[in-house]
């Protein structure tokens, strides 16, 4: 941003452009109102990543017009989450938008080739954590990553996460996912070397309280290099398990 | 009590009772009555152990006069939780106690010998919950139990527990006892076939909330056989492993 | 398993077992993978106990899998807790299997012969109480109990609980089941000599906070030997009772 | 008060008194201005009792004007409460004040002799919730009841409570004041036919949390005929039994 | 009880009663068991009030069992609680049950004679908290007390509260019952000189957390001479007053 | 109401107002009871604005009773919060009452002209706030304030809110609606020199807690010049942003 | 902002000044750094106050640091608030600024002349509010307002409120001050015409949970036109009503 | 550790380890006991990084011991976190450790070069967060990072942050540390690129509770990539922030 500040004044200064233009581009040009939600076309260049509709509480309609908003700007990769299967029915483009039930999960062109520095584990402590699972690893493969899942590996049989020790250990970034207790972040957190990203679901009941237990109970983890985010929130694990798989010198 | 009440009655019926005497006897018998406290002298009988003095909030003539009662009455081994150092200072018998600093426990008498079904294992997940533990240990000793101390051997690293699988695997009884994220009672409940006893710590910072962190974890334990107790309560689990390291056919 | 690992080492040794397969063994053999969940074979050897299915959140085909995996593997007799009436409906083996509606438990095969060292007492304090009791119960009798249903004997009217106390003062485990104020466990915990397992409902309004009242009062309950599994967990409770019932000399 | 509107109207009307004088009398008779706090000098006759200085907070020059004050306008008797040892002493008029330690309760003047319907008991769990209940019977006491204490006779034991049942059958209002589960309330609301109010106390450790426990126990009794004050309001409870067992027909 | 309890015992001393059937007698007496839940017949006699059936999760076929057991016995007039409309629709003897909707109440027989000391008034915050009060204006009718509704008298406008300053004045007790900020009772608990039940309603949005908010406020309340029931209790509110209301010496 | 009240005292003086009807007018003149609720038709003089009507649990006829009133008392402008589109279609003047869908709001009367002290500004986190935001923006249009909308300007995407200095630097109030993490409302208030009315939303999932996040967030927020409303209170927030925009010396 | 803006596009245009140094100035300008705090010199203007220190945690050192630099760019007047006697006795200027001990509040330099609209009221529950009441009365003042202080007329002395009515009516602002049950803010808010500042205070013991008692019930406030600020923040209310009574036409 | 592991039953195959020994290395070797705690000296290898003493709540003298320990297995560079003073002043080596006052840090040997992918950014919101700031800067610089400190950067004084733009956009990793709102974290997370470790530190008062309310803030951030550790965790951000800084590909 500032490369492009310094470029407007400069043009501001050689006279090529009026006083009044470059004010209203500094302030203006990032983003293009479509009406009820500003589309930020920038994003990608910003961000390291393509265009994501978060589509819980958003109508067909709204979703039709981001869509076309995004593709008429060059952005064919988009990823879809929390989307309703009667929304998804409802779309323009359902025919060319592949749906993944599980996840409540739509996609819009194509998966890219994987060009991260390893691989993302998502993990699950059982089978109900699968839904917020899937968005984590759709989101990431989205983003250019190899997934590796490996689902229903709960403490409460041990022997489950141990006998993946090997793809554990050699993980690039691990996504813990757990319901009830929440133990599984620390054991994996004990046991590999990478970043882990824990997910508490709202899975349980009882005194689990939506993912409160799980969400303490990851959120005090004795293991380093464990961090949180928030309950069911699959995507933004799924999205900074990318941008870590990533990194590179600056 | 039903058949001290058949006595009672059978008294009465044959005239060797009086009514009033009969009525007075159901109801003012069970306990005397030492004007600051009710001391339960029928307890023993009652509940199959020694009786116990919770020190917090004792002044140290209260606690005296309570000892007296129980030996007056026969009850050489008396066990007191939560003594301060300063109370345990200004007893009466302040020489023939033994004071154990860290689990901040008194012993009147002697420890008796085990008895009990096997052995009852209390783990701990990092050192600080090493004092909750001891009150624990002490109690369950203190009531005819062989103990073996597991300190630190929380699940961050797991090998450090997988390395007592065998002591574990041979519990009669285990309480697990841990603060922050609380995870070593699931995985100590996944690995054992015994009654798992947990007993959450307020030992923690940030958003263990006091031992709430832990205590929902263990609650929300996806392994079967495990139970809680309130936070820090290691007379509890103490008392309750041994109760349980005691069954026997009835 | 250390045993085990033993023989596993020996074949080493004697080159009867080749490295890789050794290696393998470890760490792959206890379960077989059916794709959406690790079914626990060698759970009924560690655990003592028959297999139970957790049917909450599972589709009738995914428990139809897992049933005919279990009776492949000679385990007859399943304890299906939290199986919704439409799923049990849907079940291939839905006419040998039996529902019980207010548990929302389904059992298939049939109940073992009682083996425990005495009667577990499952108690409840009101009328609304009863389908976890129920959970609790069936459990318990699943897995080689005789069970007592002491049902509405809460506090509030002292003389209900009082007229069980033969019964009371007998059990070799009571479950104690409360909701609103849960004092039926200070109230029980006090008048027996036994383990009572106390389990918060989430029965009531107001502030009892869907079970948040009747856990926290189960937490605090100054008599000694009670201990508190997660808000409804009827299962939890029943297979803990029936763990301390079959205690053992080790 | 409607009747003093009346009157003041009245004389407007025949002109003894000027209007500014009534707007003026209206609003600004019922109270004098002493500085630092109105002193509700007509609080007597429109509450039915003596005038109460709440301590905490206040200095002892705060509470010697307080004082002063009340005596110059005839009420001799005062109840002073949540009042700490060193502002006591510190009291100009200290050598006449009787201060209670337990209770922190200081008492200027004298007992008024006894004229309820009939006894009132206040009742503790345990011997920790004395200084609630001393607090309770002396704001009673002070009021003009006849108080009963029945002390450490929480539901643990419940041969305890029972051994009292005449004593709670006969009384007039009940004060159940007791800490960690609180469950004394719903025991004595279950015996007893009179109404019944319950004081949780911050006493306990744990997931007692200062109290909320036996809040949320006690108004979740299951027993009719319980209401609920703050936690450790002694005074709160004792001022309102008071009232009950003044109840008069009207 | 007590008498009871020395009528047998005379009995047995003089042979008239064998020592089996005085056990028998003394256990077995107050209640009648009738499968789903224990009638409590005596309890008119110990608590000085009809019988209340408490209709939230009983069937229509249990309520008529209650019913009919009650009417066996001797009492004709039941109060039926938190009674569904649907429940009520499929009773047994719906047309001679005469059936509140706002109140979710149900009444067999008829209401008795006030015979208590004074009025109880019943004011409300807000329309939405009418059910509430209903349901404690219609209990405390049944059970002999003459009611004044003073609905809709939220203190956010202070003249309508004080336009009924008479009626507050001469109340023999007030139920003040509000949701949101629940500032009624400390308003009402000032002005009146008579006891102040407060009850907290769920009515709210936002902030208000189903009864919480008002739920604390009330605790908290300045005024002296209020207490607490559980949210939305209007039963209980009822009840209370009513005893308070027919409070006589003893 | 002082110079009514002083009105009244000289009509009483000089005998041209009978004493009873004095007391009479000051306690009942300022509302008409119809029933169900009191309509306070002094309030538009009182408070400075027209009558509203708070939709949720009232019948449709409960609000025809409402408005008929209001309109015989000249007040031709109402605006009803809260209004489901259901309650709406029933009302009598349905065809004549302008109901807006994403509010819930409808309008009876017409918007008056604006006459503020400068523009109200409603802004919002995301699109998903919109409702509580629109509630807001008609109700200070409907209070004679001028409105610019600023819908999703979220912090996530700084530049959105940055583009609208200008607007923000030059309002008079600004309303920042945002749920989440709210962080919108600490950004305006330091960006701005105006008033800040933060509303809090129930928008989000997980760790939002229907609200509590973005309502924490808010009152923690570090600008000076920043208060809350309860938790989607978009009404509150315009009432309250319309008399702050047209405050006048007093 | 803009102004600035425009100002230094156009001396880059003309040349006047350099690319560099132009996009220094935006980003730099506007504070000034002094190693371990960045005090906003610019912030007068912007935000239409002198500026404030708060104390807490701040060292005599530092504020000292902080007092030079603003007097260094001519602002004479301060504002330190949360200051502790103990750092104020350690200040350079010791001597020249006046502490007010209740509020813990320092005035550099002088008040100045009243110039806002009309008067703010700051009115307290009680008088355990103080402290934050002159908080924010000298903060007021402190800004340029004329303050009339109304303290210990909480609501369960309703004629303590009532007395004040002209008061209350006449307000341009008014602060609302309660611990407790915050039921001040309401009855306030009912009776005023103008904005009603509400501040929760942590006085209170119980269930009052240090203010979030008092908060939740301000926020729930039933009388439209009420906000409120954080706990305590006394500054935070007395700087709002300060902004809010210089309201003018924009 | 699965090299290891074959390593081992390579030399069991071939005869130069006994299988008892085996049995014994696999379990027995990753740690050395040292009585109070169990030093994982393995550590290193396993996680990249020196070891690090968790000083609170030990002794001088356990921490002298673990020191010693380290240094014997050749970790010359040991990380001390949450050091008192007090603890510090009595270490054995006390001279030749350096110890931070503010983070409250001891480092034992010396910084080593930074050897990572880019800069670690370590911004605050205020002055008082920097002491969780300068745990997390040593923790990081220990581990091989170089750390760009950004202190007192809140979002209500926006411009702060935003002088800082480049820094930002040129990270390699951010930690954003804040109490209060903690909206920091959402600002950063939407202005930078990279992985964003949010910090919610205990900083604040009133409704801040100890950091709750930075904490959810936090978790609902809807900036895309952004994590949250627990609270005052300033060494698990500095590790994580290292671990992702180190990352290269697998």
């Amino acid at each position: 941003m500032n490369t492009e500040l310094k470029q407007i004044l400069e043009e501001v200064k050689d006279g090529s452009m009026p006083i009044d233009e470059a004010l209203l581009k500094i302030k203006m040009q990032p983003f293009e109102d479509i009406g009820f939600a500003k589309v930020d076309l920038h994003r990608k260049l910003r961000q390291g990543t393509a265009e994501v509709i978060y589509g819980a509480g958003k109508t067909a309609e709204q979703i039709n017009g981001i869509i076309a908003t995004m593709q008429k700007n060059d952005q064919p990769n988009i990823l879809i989450t929390r989307l309703p299967k009667a929304t998804y029915d409802a779309l323009d483009q359902k025919d060319s938008i592949k749906y993944y039930d599980t996840a409540r999960v739509g996609i819009v062109g194509s998966f890219p080739k994987p060009d991260g520095l390893g691989k993302i584990i998502v993990a699950t402590g059982g089978t109900s954590d699968i839904p917020v699972a899937e968005e984590a690893a759709l989101t990431a493969e989205m983003m250019g990553n190899e997934v590796t899942r490996l689902y229903d590996v709960g403490v409460a049989g041990l022997h489950r996460v141990l006998s993946h020790l090997d793809e554990i250990m050699g993980a690039s970034v691990i996504i813990a996912i757990a319901g009830m207790e929440g133990a599984l972040a620390s054991v994996i957190g004990g046991l590999a070397d990478c970043p882990v990203i824990a997910v508490p679901t709202s899975v349980g009941y009882g005194a689990s309280f939506g993912g409160v237990s799980a969400l303490l109970s990851m959120l005090n983890s004795c293991a380093s290099g464990v961090s949180v985010v928030n309950i069911d929130n699959g995507f933004g694990a799924g999205f900074l398990a990318s941008r870590i798989n990533h990194m590179e010198a600056k």
